[in-house]
């Protein structure tokens, strides 16, 4: 991590306010930089799932076939990816898939049902079913996620971010084993505490899988790849650290051996920010219920942070979302290492003029589009 | 709070090796002391829903009715009530009944569909609406409860403790709002972000509820009160002191006028311990994310803790759970002030005889049953 912003004395973002910043940075270097701790004109934004089910083009898309089915078409998935950007203007764009495509390349059978989530066939429940999965070539079983983002490329040209991503090992793990969703997670803990390695074979097999993966996004042109841990922060630390630890090490160390930023998102993680900081990636997303200033002070500077606007705000009138979207900029302060980010994914119902309302606040403040 | 621990001596637990502890201390004397941060030979223990889902002489009763029957028929309150204690010789014994029973009798429709959870109805959404909900005398609405603690009384005898509860306003106003259960709280965030009066006016007629309701159940036997949060730690450190400061203080100021001790429970509000501490309950309740030693350290002597295993690791086998248990006594040590519990309600699928480890645990790492 380079650590420019130590020399910068700039108490609020602006064109040439704070030292080390290139002049006309384009979104892409913005995100980037920022997602790296380098000095920027102020925190790049993008919404977690913006690519998604609050927008009105988006379900025209969806119309034409199943959840997985639009994953795996290449010009849907790069046209989703795109809608926002040209609505809103985002300095990235996440690339349109799902967290459950490598778990479906590795032998399960994945399908959405509408309102209910993710099924997950035929759930893990012993050594024998981890035996059952098995590696996979990235570009031959997942290539159509390579073709999408060449598209998106192509669309939005090279000032833009692309985000790729991935879902953690756990969060992997438990939809294999619970067969889909879960509130408790009732036989993952039963096989992370009773079969342990059961538990940990399956985690290897997963990061096996997930490390070309990523390496495969990153060739088709991801600038920044995010780890998503949807489930992770409903384990205690010392667990996650006695469970996770080497598996996610192992994993966020090969995404940067990619020579791209890595944002490790864990939901509800805010009681082990420390523990997420230790194993090393560039960037930590936090939640709402994080006080940015709080998070600062536990990680230091060794990790930028991401947030942290508390999704269910957009749900009120747009003047409201600007002035709750400006006290999270004050939150967070004029620091390098901030990329503007709910604190969660945009929820279904949001308006699509309160997320307008948070691209052009961010914006705004910092003086570019 | 009395600060006898503070020259207490003992390194573990036992009969005569802590000052301050009175001879043959009662399972009930365990409980409220051990509650108040006063020392005694032992932490109690008992378990959120111990009165409920896991036990198959619970599903024989629940056939006679239906869920909200059930909480209203005195009878059947008190024999569910009794179950676990029969069984298992908790410390404590927590009524049968729902933090919506106030809900219901405020002018709500309360049902509960199998497997859904609970509908409250009409949903509120506006000032008017708020302004529907009536004050109930709690003898005359909802007396079946004080019934039903008199007659659980009769049957444990003087020498166990009798726990009441309520809803937290949050908790409580978030299912009128919503109209029940809820993932991101919509309606719930909509109101308290854009009618952030008529929100307040929600919370204030519920606080009014709640105390003649939580002193009737004083009134009837219970010993010690607590007030579950169940959605409270959805929300950030800072919207909860803005919003619920007021409301929640007053609400524990009465409770603890009534002379017991209060437990505030707030599902994931490990990121705000220090603020539950603040708003003045006897002993805050933990989940399992939060490491015992690193509340201490935070929230210091001026609450007692209540905690904290992870109800999906009593999924194990039986043999696994008393290791775990024993794992959660050492974290939280010798000290006075913690009350053993999990970290969250006992999971409807969990075999009996892992809450028989659990229990049994505690009781011979004590010394006493």
């Amino acid at each position: 991590m380079i650590r420019e912003w130590e020399e910068a004395c700039g108490d609020c973002y602006g064109p040439g306010q704070m030292k080390g910043v290139p002049d006309n940075l384009t979104a892409r270097e913005r995100m980037v930089r920022a997602a790296s701790s380098q000095p920027v004109d102020g925190p790049p934004v993008w919404i977690m799932r913006q690519a998604g089910r609050y927008l009105p083009e988006y379900h025209e898309i969806r119309q034409l076939g199943t959840f997985m089915e639009t994953c795996r078409h290449p010009d849907r998935a790069a046209e989703i990816t795109c809608q926002p950007i040209r609505r809103f203007g985002m300095d990235a764009a996440v690339i349109f898939s799902d967290i459950l495509v490598p778990a479906e390349a590795m032998g399960m059978d994945v399908s959405f049902e509408e309102g209910v989530g993710p099924k997950v066939g035929p759930a893990l429940r012993s050594r024998a079913d981890v035996d059952r999965l098995h590696a996979f070539d990235p570009e031959e079983s997942t290539g159509f996620l390579g073709d999408a983002i060449r598209k998106v490329r192509a669309e939005l040209g090279e000032d833009r971010a692309i985000i790729g991503f991935c879902g953690a090992p756990f969060t992997t793990a438990s939809y294999m084993i619970e067969g889909g969703s879960s509130r408790n997670f009732e036989h993952t803990k039963a096989m992370l505490h009773g079969s342990p390695d059961s538990f940990r074979e399956l985690l290897e097999r997963i990061v096996d899988a997930l490390v070309p993966y990523l390496g495969m996004q990153v060739e088709s042109g991801a600038d920044v790849l995010q780890i998503f841990d949807s489930w992770g922060g409903t384990l205690s630390a010392a667990t996650y650290r006695e469970t996770l630890l080497a598996p996610m090490e192992r994993l966020i160390c090969a995404a940067k051996a990619l020579e791209v930023p890595v944002i490790l998102c864990v939901n509800g993680g805010g009681h082990m920010l420390e523990l997420l900081a230790d194993l090393g990636p560039d960037c930590i997303s936090i939640d709402w219920r994080v006080d940015p200033d709080d998070a600062r002070a536990r990680v230091g500077h060794r990790v930028a942070l991401q947030g942290n606007l508390d999704p269910s705000a957009l749900l009120a009138s747009a003047d409201t979302v600007s002035r709750l979207t400006n006290e999270t900029l004050d939150r967070f302060g004029p620091e390098p290492g901030h990329v503007f980010n709910l604190g969660g994914s945009v929820l279904p119902k949001t308006p699509v003029e309160c997320v307008q309302a948070v691209v052009e606040t961010v914006q705004a403040r910092r003086g570019t589009p």
